[in-house]
């Protein structure tokens, strides 16, 4: 099942539920008016939002209308919690070496996980807006998923059942910020404006095999003004799953319906599938020429980032924005 | 005017408008079902919430009835977004000390907040449950105000109009959580489980000349299994107002209405106010008689903020916690 919140100028936009293809969709207000309202009730509205899918797939839905996807807000404009992991070693290892920091001793055995900004989202086709390039301005390309009320001391082996929507998000990062801020001590926050997500939010089921042991194993491509930038796999690099940050994140807390958690910068050791942000593909620049060449964005610049399945379908939809400047008021 | 939230059993329970003396409550339906609804359309809830706030306090509400202060739960159950400052400067010195950490170079001029957990707050009156005492389980008597929308880049100066609500905060923190996970960089998040918030968010209106400059100008009252723990002015101590860090969190992303913002722990350099957290008084007797004496919470211990206006009555209501063991799952 593939559901979206179409931008209708409330502060939470109106649940969609989308065709398989993303052509078509239907508002399901009988059901559930928003997103966060469908998670709220998730036993019961599941099924009624799966027979209008089926429908929908079907053909058979009445109250069906062609989708423009550029309409779509992120599938919750504004979160509860927005938890963003970095799961994948061969990023942190390269980001920390390009800020001049040390890996974490624990490395392999303590995920990393931040506390981020969740009350204003960006919609997946709306431009960054920033004061500066000198900002030093970065996308994120991630995996997210969205969970269900997961209790306080979730072992990793329970937590599939907790997983209740997984999407792509664009972690935007304000890279010459985050040296100075995490010097304070108490992680980021400036420079970690609003992130972007994918317009669509689909069941684990709807992935298929893709979808396993808590990761998705499909590439994760991220254009730069058209360009590829990076294709890598989102799946076997992932070195915490997904069940294993809910687990570490359930610890001494329990979650409400409707949390986000981000799986972190996908990226691969193998260099031929590029990379999920600038900051990765600098650091490699510096090891291998002894010179950056690659800038943060600069005001126009657009990155896309999108998902295929194996038949080359589009499965989240895609997240395309652009840098520009922000007007100081 | 006074707020609160009934805890009828549903994820945001059911907005109530108070008496100034906290003893009667009316719910109001046809207003708005909770305080996230009433703060998502303020401009036209806030004057009818007002009229009835006046009939209450006039003893001409139909609707009143008697308000039993452990049926609340926190003002906002959920919330979108807990950002909390750590605006008293000498706690933080004394805090960091505590942990053989240097305050940051910037300590005066650029103030500390993190991004705290706002999917899952405690009621005023709900225990603290969790799995050991070894966590070091500290609570910290806290001032919190809570905004309408803010825009990116807002300034000091213009913040004052994005107070909607005030009240008080226990932000229980996991102290021997705190070293190792600030190791790795990104902040708490598993050393700060969730927050509490007093029974009653009150507008800034409703606290006279005590609100002023962005601080509330009245002592904090803890006591600790009955005993005075500290009454900290919470005012002129504040270095950084909320005005300060409205202005610091909204450098680089704008606020969704709802957001919460925190003083942090109050402190005061006069040792006769005494403490609003464990770990100030253990570093206190540290540095004086070269040896802490006050452990941290132990089960059973139960812990009280409250603070009263100038003529002795109880302004945000109580907040009253017991630490108690969580059983493993």
């Amino acid at each position: 099942m593939k559901l979206a919140t179409l931008d209708d100028g409330t502060r939470d936009g109106r649940l969609l539920v989308v065709s398989r293809d993303g052509s078509r969709a239907s508002a399901v207000p009988a059901i559930a008016a928003t997103l966060q309202d469908a998670l709220d009730a998730w036993p019961s509205t599941e099924p009624a939002l799966r027979a209008v899918s089926e429908e929908l797939n079907a053909g058979r839905c009445a109250t069906a209308e062609e989708l423009d996807a550029t309409r779509l807000h992120s599938p919750l404009p504004r979160a509860y919690e927005w938890i963003d992991g970095s799961a994948y070693i061969n990023h942190i290892v390269l980001v920390r070496k390009a800020r001049g920091a040390e890996p974490p001793e624990t490395l392999e055995s303590v995920p990393l996980v931040y506390q981020g900004g969740s009350g204003t989202f960006l919609r997946p086709f709306e431009p960054i807006a920033h004061y500066s390039e000198e900002f030093g301005v970065d996308f994120e390309a991630e995996i997210a998923v969205i969970t269900d009320d997961v209790p306080m001391g979730t072992r990793a082996g329970d937590a599939a059942k907790h997983v209740r929507l997984v999407m792509l998000a664009n972690d935007v990062s304000l890279r010459q910020l985050i040296p100075a801020e995490l010097k304070l001590g108490f992680g980021f926050f400036v420079s970690k404006p609003s992130t972007a997500f994918s317009p669509f939010a689909v069941t684990p089921d709807e992935l298929g095999e893709s979808w396993r042991d808590g990761r998705l194993h499909l590439p994760l491509v991220t254009t730069l003004n058209g360009e590829r930038f990076g294709d890598p796999d989102a799946g076997e690099a992932m070195h915490f799953s997904f069940h294993d940050l809910i687990a570490h994140v359930t610890q001494t807390r329990r979650l409400t319906a409707g949390t986000i958690i981000g799986s972190g910068t996908v990226s691969n050791e193998d260099r031929s599938r590029g990379s999920s942000c600038l900051a990765e593909r600098r650091m490699l620049e510096l090891i291998d020429g002894g010179e950056v060449r690659t800038p943060f964005l600069r005001f126009g610049d657009r990155v896309e980032i999108e998902m295929l399945d194996r038949s080359g379908r589009s499965i989240f939809g895609r997240i395309a924005q652009t840098l520009i400047r922000a007007e100081r008021r």
